[in-house]
């Protein structure tokens, strides 16, 4: 029987002043932003916080352990934004370690459980659930074999490294085509491996549409990555030593002294759902505006654990970014604080790279549209990132999906060289401004011959755009 | 006393349609995307298309002549976006190195000399006048000397060069901090010469504030360059030989083999003007929003001789940018050619770069905000183009101007290295949709590690002034 330790609520501070208490589960992004620009606000005497973590490190950047894992960046410290050591300065109570086990939102308070085994209870005013997302890993045979990695905390990066420096190991196999699929297929890459990547879907990077998919596709072959499309992984088919030694699918089985999963993460939303609190669809926390669990006043939600609204298919999603997981920590932070600010929602953006290949993307792809409901034109250009003339200009692919009969802009794809990814933030302001498609040919965009042709490939992708809203009207 | 020959204006076609003839003065940019969009709407027996230019090449990219000379790019061919023959391929009767003296709208004609000395009238039934800028060029001393040269022309490029083919040119004098003044000044070093920058104003780039300028004149200076701000060029001083030698100062004289004027343009409109046709403030035309000049039916204009209205400021105000030279012209081709197409107006966006620093600006600088009359708060803040710990993040500076009271986003100034002046387009969006910068800090802008910190440094801007509208707010 685990010790139990319970611990008051509200305490009396300076001159008879009432402490509140912050309790946050997780220290990563969205936990400790909460806990940082709430600490900002309300000095410790007026709010105490106490934040479990049940790893050892805070606020790292996930995003960054591909670059890390392929040589590109330091690791892991260079992944930390900031410390323990920096957020206990700021009189934040971090118990690393300490994993929460349960959430009891009727008595207001949180169990946990340290890593001596000792148990207690922790009362809170107001409680911040950052419990993110956890990696897809299907119950395959072998999936738990040693050699097989997942890519989510710094321990999975040191894990993956120190397979990487096993003697003989030369051929990896990345399972799923997605972004962290394809940065880890650069990243093995980089380390001299034979690389083959398996996704099941006719094209990888199935967040674009299959005919930009193409273009990754395209890149990855070009650059070695035997990529195996269209076939589902059945079992990861361990060796005389119990380690992966190779992944089969359907109809083959592809040799591997390494196996990097790349499938994907669902929200970590067990505590929460034990304890009552509204899930979507997707699995994840359902919040209001300000972020507040749906149902609860002093129950707060934001990062991977949540669901999101997409501004432009007005439906529910789950989008594990640590960008928004950043804002959501900054929002709760400045609502507990006295404060008032909102999430708005997402446009669905994203950027990635393999090599030198960009990919980005924003707004609804063709099957997200049909799912909402939406009709659409689609127009796709060539273009370049700079002036023709202009050293290094480097050819993009550009894909739009405008509305029928309105022609506002849906979404907005990208495939390209330098220069390319960061130019689908034209398309994320424009679509949180609910602009058309002939609004946009209209943009006031910089140009320079070293930025820019003098049409902004965004902008001829537009005008097409915008000819094929006009022709469809005409055509009924 | 010159031959006149007139051209009737309206001819039988085919089976007794009428042919409309279009007249275009200019045969760059502005003038030559409004034939080419035309043309591409109405048939050769529809519309017959008379361009008039004064000199030896169509559509050419005079943005790109720094770089030319500076031989980051081939020229001058490379520079030309289509050529003579391929406008003549396209049924556009292209009358190169003719000049047209006269316009006169009663009639509907103008009045042509070429090469030749030959003069003659010729009708229109609709006329595009792009004429274009002049570059300013102020009545000194010395100013036409041989070794004091314009960059405005492909034969202005070909000047510079044989000027800096000559024997014992190192040491060249830029005249203006604007933007060609400073690519002038990294097309000068690529030659290795010694360059001097001479600017009246406090300090280079003055299209930024004054705290933005000094960071681009301290890359400047770090690359070598003299900069000489706050003082007026009173003269060219010519040697011997009757060539500049020098320049002269209000305190100093400046040893110069060399001599470049980056003094800006102003629009040339000498011919609407003796027209009758309706100039604004700044000496440009006035069009309405379709690019149809104010008080005229079939007159049409574009490109660097016309006015723009500011969405920012609500003024009209000169801008002299190819890609603004462009939208007016397929505009105005769509418009002749039986279609509908508007131009907006402009919000001032504008990139550039010296070497490896990229200076960037849309919307208004603290004296222009304050010249429209509107009140605002600024913010500056550092940040990096990737993630801090990707290699090759660089430092950028961004100052955001918002308005009091409102919070709208009025301006932003961005100077930094690779990865920065791009960046610009988000504002520039933001500033045609009227977002606050509250609403900014919401915007689902494209974060991954190799492109961006988890908030974009323009999110970081905008966060820091919507602090600083609330806190003026709250001051009263």
């Amino acid at each position: 029987m685990p010790r139990l330790h319970p611990i008051g609520t509200v305490r009396e501070g300076v001159a008879g002043h009432m402490t509140e208490r912050l309790v946050v589960i997780g220290g990563d992004a969205a936990g400790m932003s909460a806990a940082s620009q709430a600490r900002r606000r309300r000095a410790a005497d007026d709010l105490e916080i106490v934040a479990f973590e049940r790893g050892h490190h805070t606020s790292y950047s996930a995003c960054g352990i591909p670059y890390w894992i392929g040589g590109a960046t330091q690791g892991p410290d260079a992944l930390v934004a900031r410390t323990a050591a920096e957020h206990r300065a700021r009189a934040i109570d971090l118990r690393l370690g300490t994993e929460v086990t349960q959430i009891d939102p009727e008595r207001g308070r949180v169990r946990s459980r340290d890593a001596a085994g000792t148990e207690q209870w922790t009362g809170y005013d107001q409680l911040v659930i950052a419990t993110g997302a956890v990696p897809v890993r299907p119950p395959l045979p072998g999936i738990d074999a040693p050699g097989v990695h997942g890519v989510q905390t710094l321990d999975d990066g040191e894990a993956v490294l120190r397979g990487l420096g096993r003697e003989g190991v030369r051929r990896a196999v990345v399972v799923g085509g997605g972004y962290i699929g394809v940065e880890m297929a650069e990243a093995m890459l980089r380390h001299g491996l034979d690389v083959t990547l398996i996704d099941r879907n006719e094209q990888p990077m199935t967040t674009l549409d299959p005919d930009m998919g193409r273009l990754v596709r395209d890149a990855l072959e070009g650059l070695g990555v035997r990529v195996v499309s269209g076939t589902s992984v059945r079992a990861v088919l361990t060796g005389d030593d119990g380690r992966a030694g190779a992944v089969a699918t359907d109809d083959a089985e592809h040799p591997a002294d390494l196996v990097v999963l790349g499938l994907g993460v669902r929200p970590q939303t067990g505590l929460a759902a034990e304890a009552g609190l509204p899930l979507g669809a997707h699995g994840g926390l359902l919040t209001d505006r300000a972020m507040r669990v749906l149902g609860t006043g002093n129950v707060w939600s934001g990062g991977d654990c949540v669901e999101v609204l997409n501004l432009v298919s007005g439906a529910m999603q789950h989008i594990a970014l640590g960008t928004h997981a950043n804002k959501h920590g900054r929002i709760i932070g400045i609502n507990i604080g006295g404060g008032y600010a909102t999430f708005p929602g997402v446009v669905g953006t994203a950027v990635s790279k393999v090599c030198d290949v960009e990919i980005a993307r924003t707004g609804l792809k063709e099957s997200q549209a049909r799912a909402a409901g939406l009709q659409y034109v689609t127009a796709v250009i060539e273009s370049t990132s700079r002036a023709g003339y202009y050293p290094d200009a480097a050819l993009m692919t550009v894909k739009i999906l405008a509305e029928r009969r309105t022609g506002r802009l849906l979404g907005l794809q990208i495939v390209g060289r330098e220069g390319a990814a960061k130019r689908v933030d034209i398309g994320a302001v424009a679509l949180t401004a609910g602009m058309t498609v002939e609004q946009m040919i209209g943009l006031d965009l910089g140009y320079a011959p070293p930025f820019s042709p003098v049409w902004d490939p965004v902008l001829v992708a537009a005008r097409k755009a915008a000819d094929a809203v006009a022709a469809d009207s005409a055509a009924g």
